[in-house]
């Protein structure tokens, strides 16, 4: 008898596809392609020397640890270093409310797990990170998708539909992946205060908070939701309603696959419980290099450099799109404060996923926008966007890249002359 | 308002508890108590010199990539490595029916994931793996819980669950987790056939298979169901009915976190859509060391070295368990040919929970038997059970620890004394 494979798989299996990007991440590897696709981190930049340096150190003082299994918590120095760190920023929170996780993508796999039952209702941000709603889509929730304006997610939007008892929102105040947008502090107080008093959690994600390029560090929704709350806290825990997220993969290196978690410590009891058949633990041994390499200061100077360069690749984007970009196209892009992403807005009616093809024959590659929509939002509008990342490509690539995407939306325009009749 | 997490949380957490060896894991941390309880390899086996010249091979030759995001399906040479690997044992795969994963326990989540909605049927062994049970338990399944006797899972009672259309059977047909049995070449063959004529995969893992110190290699189940299959696979695939797992947790370091899977391409296909939500990929840099580590013919020759020190460990614990328990306590344990650990089977009517309290005032842990049965198999059976690990322990502990845990089954023995009349 043959198996019949596909007869076999579960039903929330059923819709999955793979994701846009990760069939980009292949295109890359043609080196005629300049990649605006991805969200990799710039490999020039990588502190070879200081990761090899505590590759050696670890193994030297503490290899047998290093290389057996760990706590499913993660490796305590790491916990603590990073319990401390989220103090800086004022938070104070214990090393048993951090949970290491193999990336910031296992943290979303975990929380799916632990919150949404099929038909739960998840808030996001219209757009929102793909990689998010790829991990929940496994476990088939309802999505209320919100839409954004330049001070993050729209606060009248978000108060219908809290009523309908979601499970959690899922938001990305600084420099959005994938628009960039940066959300205000007014905006910021809004939120946290609706979250708290309609008793809906918020997952903030904040892989890039710490590569700002201008403007004023802005506090995080953990940190606002812990100012008013803190007096009702137990245990003189000052964690309430937000589960907060970040990563190593943008500010060290992504191929250590190291991210946490910082939430009330019930819930990483149970986020543990979790990650337990998930995956037992993460790697020891680059928890203990990243903690090495992180030690001592050396992080926070490299995090220095970092935004020096990428703040130069996005202004060189920037310029080169405002060049290669005639105002009467009508394409319209976002200013991002920091990150990896910026945002770019086509005439209405023109279809990023047909730009793509275009654009992939002048070997330049993006990320069409509907891929960072919930099924819940209009497919029309959601085709109208593409994503652009400026920290992988070098200045030189970066300013041929736009000059080959200017070509290739000049001739999509070229040849739809509704598109350029709707602008004028 | 206050956040009420609990009410937040999914159906699927309501029953998850933490598992009794992460418990017992924290214990092995004071240095006075001897642990026979996780599934540790000996750290002083580390080959820690080979490891960091990898690292330092890595990043000198291949240290941006090695830090960056990679594929989803692993690092490409690792996964050819261990494509060639598979042939030597007669399975021709190709790199592509090869998914490196975040040690095997991400397999048991991706299949758990793939395969497995609410109510489904799962055949496992009594007693099976207890991190497999903990993975596909998110999934809710209903189990079917197959006894074993000396040769593996039984047929006839496989048989007549076949019937009622299980999603799979997860087999450990190598020195299994917990029991230290190994399933014959005739069982073997016979569920093989089984499994083909009634269209139910085999989910085979083999964590220990390299880790054999008497007796002839067995064929995998993979192999006997390709030998079978061949002429009939499109594409000349030879995969048919088993997806097979294994590890470098034992073999090389379980702190770097790599298992993988073999499977049919359109199985591999699902199961890296699943795994892009999961984690993206499993660590590049950590991929590049093992890959790194192993060519050149390093691990087997470290193999090798594993397979003279464990079996060193297996007959020091067989000896001391001969010395220290006299046949009239009615205690009875398995000999394992390969693997990590054995299995002991206490008096009927003992519970070896209990009896773990009693060892820990000893200062001597172990796993008790009832966390490796599904909850379908009766409960007074499986406490009379408890799993011994004699990788991790030296032999003077080894020696000391048996001698340890004789004193707390003798207190035990002598104060029920209906224990001992139901052996006499």
């Amino acid at each position: 008898m043959t198996t019949h494979w596909s007869e076999l798989y579960a039903e929330r299996t059923q819709g999955l596809t793979g994701s846009a990007i990760r069939e980009l991440l292949k295109l890359t590897q043609n080196p005629e392609v300049i990649s605006f696709g991805g969200g990799m981190p710039a490999p020039e930049m990588f502190p070879l020397h200081e990761v090899e340096q505590a590759c050696c150190r670890v193994l030297a003082t503490n290899g047998p640890a290093a290389l057996q299994y760990g706590a499913t918590e993660g490796y305590p120095p790491l916990r603590d270093m990073i319990a401390r760190h989220t103090a800086r920023y004022g938070i104070r929170v214990k090393p048993n409310n951090v949970l290491i996780t193999t990336g910031s993508q296992q943290a979303l796999d975990l929380i799916a797990k632990l919150f949404i039952d099929e038909g739960d209702t998840v808030i996001v941000d219209a757009p929102t990170y793909l990689g998010a709603l790829q991990s929940f889509n496994v476990f088939r929730p309802d999505y209320a998708s919100i839409p954004m304006d330049s001070c993050g997610i729209q606060v009248d939007a978000l108060k219908s539909v809290l009523r309908a008892r979601p499970k959690f929102m899922y938001l990305l105040p600084n420099f959005q992946n994938p628009t960039g947008l940066t959300m205000s502090l007014e905006r910021r107080k809004a939120v946290v205060k609706l979250a708290a008093a309609s008793g809906v959690p918020i997952v903030e994600d904040d892989p890039y908070g710490q590569l700002r390029y201008e403007g004023e560090h802005l506090p995080s929704l953990a940190l606002l939701d812990s100012e008013t709350h803190a007096a009702g806290r137990k245990n003189g825990e000052q964690l309430g309603n937000v589960i907060y997220l970040s990563t190593f993969s943008k500010t060290l290196a992504p191929g250590l696959r190291l991210g946490w978690i910082i939430a009330p410590t019930e819930v990483i009891t149970r986020l543990v419980q979790l990650k337990q058949g998930a995956d037992l633990h993460t790697s020891t041994f680059a928890q203990a290099v990243a903690y090495e390499v992180a030690r001592g200061g050396f992080l926070d100077q490299h995090i220095r450099a970092l935004r020096q360069e990428y703040r130069r690749r996005r202004d060189v984007m920037l310029a080169a799109l405002a060049d290669e970009f005639p105002p009467d196209w009508g394409v319209t892009w976002t200013h991002p404060q920091g990150g990896l992403f910026l945002w770019v807005c086509l005439p209405a009616g023109m279809d990023s996923q047909t730009l793509l093809a275009a654009a992939l024959k002048q070997n330049v590659a993006f990320v069409p926008g509907n891929s960072f929509f919930a099924p819940d939002y209009p497919r029309a509008e959601a085709n109208r966007y593409m994503r652009l990342n400026f920290s992988y490509a070098q200045p030189d690539q970066i300013r041929e890249g736009i000059r080959r995407l200017a070509r290739a939306v000049g001739e999509a325009l070229g040849a739809g002359v509704a598109y350029a009749a709707g602008v004028a």
